[in-house]
């Protein structure tokens, strides 16, 4: 007879085939779906959004959880049955109508800010967002209630969704770090770079440079038998077992952001598909949590692309593709490429004004989530801290300060962290994959990476959900997150101009 | 409280979510996938393919049904009530293991005769195709003693299932009067016609096709806001309210095959948008039989796309997009686009020879069911009613004799007459609208054909399958499928070459 182990197995490989019709839904949706779709798809994705909830919450669930606690398991059985009761407590711990009600109150707050950020409308967002605000609370404190002991503040029953496993009195320690030393620094790169680092300009096809694209995955790893790349307003990765799903888009003044955006979605899907087949379709299997996510896909893209060496002998097939580009040394693409210029806006920093973005938003949302701050208060928080962090000031410009980003609309906060720890953490993997290959350097330059998949697929893809992000990057580092390599590393590569 | 009528509608809405789905799931697999997919996505299909059967043969389904036929229904209700029952009959009405061993066996089939196909290798084929043919009849007698008084022999139950409400005996009829008069008639053609109808060669590239084609969709009414043109070794349509995707496929030597296909898939998908917002995910609401789907299609290929003055109004459009083609006056195109030459591949064939590919294997699939023929006997069948409506050969050329068609190989027993019982509707339907409208041909050579889709919208787009397609053929046109106009048709067109 099936034990109740069995029996959960049995129940998420079936809920994984739901995700599997939601994942290609969702992609379609964003990259092929006319909007006449709209509404039939909506309708689909609810649908099969319910039943899905329905079936991860069905009592019987609960009680193969119970009953699988009791049985003699092995190792590694454990930790899958931990993991599927973690996937299970997420979804079954919140009330159907608080459900519902952030839902509706964050599609309601999600389609008023596409108007109210052009029209740089505060007022109006905030009364939308004071409902996400209450109702994430709400959505906190259950979190937080349903297991007791795990999280220190309700902020970190979210930050537990998305940077699952770290807390943020250890995320808020290391940003100190960060928050302290990287503004000198980064005055320091901008002083000593100067105008070198020109705008890459000119007329680049995009059917040439979408050739560009695909011969930069194939470097990287990318198996177009299991896989495609196409064009999204955002890139984005997805997909399942043997189908990963890339996006990039294209410029046709800009040819550098389109290959970092493809770089980057490359290193998401290496992870992807690096996942062990025998956790296929069961929590353990998936992806740790997204701060390890996009350690790989920032690794990818900011280490290996924009590595000198790598970039030099990327460039010749830049020059082919695109012979516009041929009045550009690969010095001065390697430059335009790594332009070190603090603005306002985050998706446009560069890697070294970044984590200050970061920071800045995950002290106001932890504080907010937390209660010591109202929603009223982000505007003044913002302009202080951009002073403070970016010698930038955004007061009354709220379209390119607190109203610029998507994440907090829809109630996604515990998101932003997940993007600085994934820097920190891509940076202190390559540091220490580096270290054991002390002529990495001469690899890099004749596009020879398969060391580094290899490296990376024993210390981290293989590994998937089965130890959590602080073990994996101390197993396969020696220590949990530092930022000392992130600030090292940018020394060396933006001061020293060593890679 | 909500009536047993009210309950049915709301479960059969949910049974769309999950058809919504399933089609695009389908349409990704055969348009954008990679290989690497099928797994995933076979097991993911699979999961949804029960999930939908068991919601569709849930008892309560049943009870339902019973309790509405109770009800004070209105007229549509009561329809709508008997077509949710013919869906709910058709689920239930098979063993689970019958089902089961009929899948697996087509699969078996179907991907042997891949290679069997190609090696010529009938004795192969047999082996496995038997056991499609046991199955099938099983399943034929199983939903023959499902509905007694229906069915007249089990053939009709299967055929049923594509050419929904039609009967063999009718069908037999119709085509018995073809079998007469269509191979002296071909013979006529080809002998008039001579060698006048060249091939259309040229290097045409495959970027200015896509273009012809999505300007030669928008002028037969395809919105592109609610739909897509993409590419798929056979081109086919599908979609869901909102959004028709359909594709064709391009050779670069040949530029005809193409757009013949897309008119035809326009056909297809301006059925599907013009079917009422009313009843929409509701079993009255979908396309009344494939017998009117293939009407429509065929209309949109054969009776516009290929009407002279409609064509002689596009050529500028081909000779702008592909000016290779300008060697070719618009009345070249049209003679090489209505090419007539009986060969041995119904896919291949014309417009005329069609239907005798048609009616041949309807002999034999009927005679196959209904067990008066056995599989062994297919060969011999086959080279003879060749030789008789035809004038080949294919004796022990199985390649290009019984073994060319995928349909059988599955068990899809009862789809061949849909084809040439739509090419029958499609010309009686045509010969009807242009009846009211002396004029059209002039309409047609300035590309107006707002009066062609006004007419399809009330007569048969608006009606979906809130009667039977004999029913909207009597309501439209004044008469049941009557072979007679196509034969008119076919001496109109290719004989006195009218239009």
């Amino acid at each position: 007879m099936a034990s109740a182990y069995d029996k959960l197995v049995e129940r998420f490989i079936q809920l994984s085939r739901l995700e599997h019709a939601l994942t290609f839904l969702h992609w379609d949706q964003l990259v092929m779906m006319p909007p006449g779709g709209r509404k039939s798809r909506a309708e689909a994705i609810a649908a099969l959004t319910t039943a899905h909830h329905q079936q991860l919450t069905d009592p019987a669930v609960e009680g193969l959880l119970d009953e699988a606690a009791g049985q003699s398991l092995s190792h590694e059985q454990n930790i899958s049955r931990d993991e599927m009761f973690k996937t299970w407590q997420r979804a079954a711990c919140l009330p159907d109508d608080l459900v519902s009600a952030k839902s509706l109150a964050a599609s309601v707050c999600e389609h008023g800010w596409r108007a109210q950020r052009t029209n740089n409308d505060w007022a109006g967002f905030l009364t939308n967002f004071k409902e996400v605000v209450n109702l994430s609370r709400t959505e906190a404190h259950a979190r937080q209630a349903a297991q007791p002991g795990r999280y220190a503040t309700p902020y970190d029953a979210l930050l537990d969704l998305f940077c699952t496993g770290e807390s943020s009195e250890f995320i808020s320690a290391t940003f100190n770090e960060l928050k302290e030393k990287l503004p000198p620094l980064l005055s320091e790169i901008v002083a000593a770079r100067g105008d070198q680092t020109a705008k890459l300009a000119g007329f680049f096809p995009i059917d040439r440079q979408k050739k560009l694209s695909t011969k930069l995955m194939t470097i990287l790893g990318f198996d177009f038998t299991g896989g495609r790349l196409d064009e999204s307003n955002h890139p984005f990765s997805t997909g399942d077992r043997g189908d990963q799903r890339i996006t990039t888009r294209y410029r046709t003044d800009e040819f550098i952001d389109a290959l970092k955006a493809t770089a980057h979605e490359t290193g998401h899907a290496g992870y992807e598909k690096g996942l062990p087949q025998k956790w296929s379709s069961l929590p353990i299997g998936t992806a740790c949590n997204i701060c390890i996510h996009e350690s790989q896909s920032l690794l990818f893209e900011k280490q290996i692309f924009l590595a000198k060496p790598f970039l030099s002998f990327f460039v010749p097939t830049i020059h082919s593709l695109l012979p516009e580009t041929k009045r550009y040394s690969a010095d001065d693409i390697w430059h335009g490429a790594t332009r070190v210029a603090p603005g306002l806006i985050r998706i446009e920093a560069d890697e070294v004004s970044y984590p200050l973005h970061v920071i800045l938003r995950f002290e106001i949302e932890r504080d907010l989530i937390n209660g010591t701050i109202e929603a009223a208060d982000i505007p003044a928080l913002w302009d202080e801290k951009m002073q403070a962090y970016l010698g930038l000031r955004t007061e009354n410009d709220y379209r390119n300060g607190c109203l610029q980003d998507i994440h907090w609309t829809d109630g996604s906060f515990g998101y932003f962290p997940a993007y600085t720890m994934g820097a920190l953490n891509g940076v202190q993997l390559f540091t220490t994959l580096t270290r054991d290959q002390p002529h990495w350097q001469n690899h890099f330059a004749t596009g020879e990476l398969d060391f580094v998949f290899s490296w990376l697929h024993t210390h981290i893809w293989s590994r998937a959900s089965s130890a959590s992000s602080q073990q994996i990057m101390a197993d396969s580092t020696g220590e949990q997150t530092n930022p000392t390599h992130f600030l090292e590393y940018v020394k060396q590569r933006y001061i020293d101009e060593k890679f």
